[in-house]
């Protein structure tokens, strides 16, 4: 009896099959039912990894910086996933041609699995895709599970959100640093990275970010995040980097052992709400959707009681009274 | 016979009362029932204004140019309202002095209405809230209402995507410029404005820009971003900017005459997805999505089954059993 291709996959993926694995990412990033049957099938099997969240602007050195990450963290034994959100765009496409650089660094190396995602056509759900790849990766167990975005808007705060630890990149010289600090990434970073500290002005942005982070008082309970000089070209740095990360998770396990929950949580309230979606896509009789659409475009309706009527007729269907009748 | 609250209100709103317009969006920002039927009374008097959506990272100068902005289309007698999303956050709070400040600058102006809304405590529905408060502006009569918002990650993308055309403001000097305008805002710009023009580099940026542009092929019916540089502090360029937004509103309205129709579209679903959360925590026996949270965080349940008996649930309430009998 030959196994189904389902069950065959989700045992190749918690095998450490890389091919599997590559696979298996590639259906969670449909979100069709086959990527969803599979996160089921291995699920019981998740949970072991760590999350590792990484954010920075551009040209913060943000893939040298993971790719010496790598290394530290196999120079100690553990299997290490990587996931690139880049944000490709039909006017550059590099993130295909960098995977491939980073991938021959590690060539040989079956302790590694480094995987690009774009952040383009998945319509809100990337961060949905990104936490399902991590869930592959932990099956298929890596020990360490990085998460390595671009930029510091909503996107990136929810997907290194996802993480069980947020680094935040920064780098001397790329404008106005105290703006850019304020600017919303203060609140976000577990330990905060200042790359490239051999550039002028790199002692200016530590100042920044220390004397921001001293407008908040930190009880003796509360983390404080360090802030860590690296060069990533050379590599220094980097091994302090990761103690942080280690000193982070045993305080993390004893003082917020909420914060997992807190993210299953959101989660579960973004995956019940896409279904519903999907469930309205299906029950709604053909091109009433942008009838509804053209109405409110057109004033006659307003966005507010269109969404009403729509409720009622999701939650009540025995009592589908005609649209104009209802009001 | 006193008319009741909210018609009293979306009246004065209407007539352009600076305090109900501001009372308004405080009620559309609190995304409570009352701030619904506000926009549902007033919403057929919306539709009018012209939305302007401005995004940009900090320290590109973009309230001097917005500023700058306002003076060039009140000299032609439009009425104009700005929203500006500023990222609030506990180590800064610049946002309300930064308000005042500018306030002051167009004192004793009732064709300018200037407002911030903070970018924390929104939980996703900073997009919804902006939208609301650009249609409170556009029924209190504003011809143009303008959308700053800082930086260029996912949440800015959807907020200007709200608008009737996307200008993304680039400065010269702000680190490795060609990465950054690489890294997905060439896709949401209808214009490029390379402010602070007199700087060194600017025609760097001007020239990476249009190297970029370069890149994707238009044909005649399609509208090829132009490139403006700008001295907000001076004023320089700003005529001109304000000239190719007005060129961009007649092309749009010949070629893209289904742009507006798919914001209501994105709208209406956002809008819907958000009700039926509320419905589930409504009708859920108290503390119990807290229990499938910590079975999908212990484990013992998977996300996807969790979610799709909620949604059995939700739908066929009259076939309510109990969850532990349905697998």
């Amino acid at each position: 009896m030959t196994p189904d291709p389902l069950t065959d996959l989700s045992a190749r993926v918690v095998a450490g099959d890389v091919r599997a694995i590559a696979r298996a990412i590639s259906l969670v990033e449909d979100d069709g039912p086959a990527g969803r049957d599979l996160i089921r099938a291995i699920y019981p099997r998740t949970g072991r990894a760590f999350l590792v969240g990484i954010t920075g602007a551009p040209g913060t050195g943000k893939s040298t910086l993971v790719d010496r990450l790598i290394a530290e963290i196999r120079s100690s034994g553990l299997k290490v996933g990587v996931i690139a959100v880049d944000p490709t765009s039909p006017f550059s496409g590099g993130a295909v041609l960098g995977d491939r650089v980073r991938m021959n660094a590690h060539a040989g190396d079956t302790g590694v699995f480094i995987r690009s995602m774009a952040t383009r056509g998945h319509l809100g759900g990337l961060a949905r895709a990104t936490s399902d790849a991590a869930l592959v990766l932990d099956a298929a167990g890596c020990d360490i599970v990085i998460i390595e975005t671009v930029g510091v808007g909503q996107d990136e705060v929810d997907i290194v959100s996802a993480a069980d630890i947020s680094i935040v990149l920064l780098v001397p010289g790329a404008g106005d640093d105290l703006q850019a600090i304020k600017a919303g990434v203060m609140e976000i970073g577990d330990i905060f990275v200042v790359n490239k500290a051999d550039r002028e002005g790199a002692d200016r942005v530590v100042q920044g970010v220390a004397s921001n982070l001293s407008l908040k008082a930190y009880d003796a309970s509360e983390w404080k995040p360090p802030i860590v000089k690296t060069e990533a070209t050379t590599g220094a740095g980097v091994d302090t980097l990761w103690k942080d990360v280690g000193r982070f998770r045993e305080w993390a396990a004893t003082h917020r052992p909420e914060h997992r929950r807190q993210r299953y949580r959101a989660r579960l309230r973004d995956v019940l709400a896409t279904s519903f979606l999907q469930h309205v896509d299906r029950v709604l009789p053909a091109g009433e959707f942008d009838r509804l659409v053209e109405a409110v475009s057109e004033r006659t309706r307003d966005p507010y009681s269109v969404v009403q009527d729509l409720m009622n007729r999701m939650l009540h269907p025995e009592s589908r009274i005609p649209d104009h009748e209802r009001r």
